[in-house]
């Protein structure tokens, strides 16, 4: 017997080829459904790993061209990380929140808390003699929205579309993928004014769908080798009874403002 | 056209009833699932929300009976909390990490950093005129552990088995499901040593995949009135090409050592 109507289902996108500076995400993300024979339905969310847009949108810088500046270079001897990356990585954010032998913690320009500003060595190919590492797209949440305007074009259904990475814990170890950019899905469902069974109000009042949305893709779509860069996640719907559930789509919603927070 | 196979499904338990101290979980879970017309299979993961562990571990707790101390007094004054509840809350903690109005921040005494030490006050059925809440099971992995054992013992298979609670980030708004506990499922995937298509060391190396699946579930099992306390997770595979990937499956794996805490 196998799991009955009401189920979420989340599958790999396998067919999905390399994807290479311009190309166009939504095609390859189009043609890799056709080839498992799925069809883009009503509710639909897709996400698709923050390293294939940012390659896409040719993110992609050769260290080899980075000249690091005195204070990426002490920091760099602090965090034992190649100077050339500190300096993309200052370049890239407001503050830097930890920095400690192999870690190094900052707030992205975006507003994200994360490792190394989301720049990452690992799955991008090496070209002649070239460094290449990728930043994070410019605007994700605007990705997120394109990649889901042109998927509409291709497919006559409007897909929820969520960009993740993986994001390390301060508490917790390892990584889960959360929601970098989002469109047509509530990132942030905000259940204030609802009711238990008992008829008390909600202690929990916010629940961070986008990053759930993203971290049950992640299992299907692995960090390693085998990694499969996209997700299609069908049967998701709105909590029942939820009709005052209001919910933003922008992944940026589910930052948490600096003025709340506490572990500066 | 359906996903196909290799596809993830996650699955509410919608037919478990009310749990009460002392229920027989593994026999309404398997009475559940029957219910659904599902039978475990071999590498099925059932996840199970903490309160119903709790409840029918019986850890309710009559705040009636709870006299605060100075400490919970002054607490309470800052937090803007019951000072009965408050000193619950420090009974179940080390570390008092953060408290400002309505926000406290313990550590919890198995090693959990999170809000109120994870005391609930909602979904608890009010006695006459009791006030019960919740606390967290004495041994969240041996709860998993031995209900584990006693699904295995109904249903001829053992599931995985996650205990699932609702966690708040420092850095990001709204909530998400994380592992409280957990038997066999690796928790914490450790890939250290696995590489990427270009040949080079994986940069990201333990994976929380426990908290990844808990996540999963918490989608289809919600926070609020329609709250569905149980959910199955089936078609998870170990990553491919992943013999080296050694796995821990007790969730206390997933708890950062505070030696390695950066934001006490």
């Amino acid at each position: 017997m196998s799991p009955g109507g009401g189920a979420l289902t989340v599958t790999g996108l396998r067919e999905l080829p390399e994807v290479h500076p311009g190309s166009d995400l939504a095609a390859l993300i189009a043609a890799a459904l056709a080839a498992m024979h799925l069809a883009l339905e009503s509710g639909d969310i897709l996400v698709v790993a923050q390293k294939i847009v940012s390659k896409a949108e040719g993110r992609l810088v050769d260290l080899k061209g980075v000249v690091p500046g005195e204070r990426a270079r002490e920091l760099a001897a602090i965090v034992r990380k190649d100077p050339r990356l500190v300096e993309l990585i200052l370049s890239e954010c407001t503050e830097v929140v930890r920095a400690r032998p192999d870690v190094l913690i900052v707030r992205h320009r975006l507003g994200f808390v994360m490792a190394n500003a989301g720049i990452d060595r690992s799955n991008v190919t090496a070209g002649a003699g070239a460094e290449w590492v990728l930043l994070l797209p410019t605007d994700p949440d605007g990705s997120a929205e394109g990649l889901r305007t042109a998927l509409a074009a291709r497919c006559a259904v409007a897909p929820g579309v969520i960009i993740s990475d993986s994001f390390g814990r301060p508490w917790r170890r390892g990584v889960v993928n959360i929601a970098l950019g989002a469109a047509g899905i509530p990132s942030l469902l905000d259940r204030r004014g609802e009711r238990d069974r008992a008829g008390r109000r909600l202690e929990v009042t916010q629940v961070a769908l986008g990053d759930a949305l993203a971290a049950a893709a992640g299992i299907v779509m692995g960090e390693a080798a085998e990694g499969i860069p996209a997700a299609l996640i069908r049967g998701y719907a709105t909590p029942a009874g939820a009709g005052h559930a209001a919910g933003v789509c922008a992944a940026r919603a589910l930052i948490r403002p600096l003025e709340e927070d506490l572990f500066r």
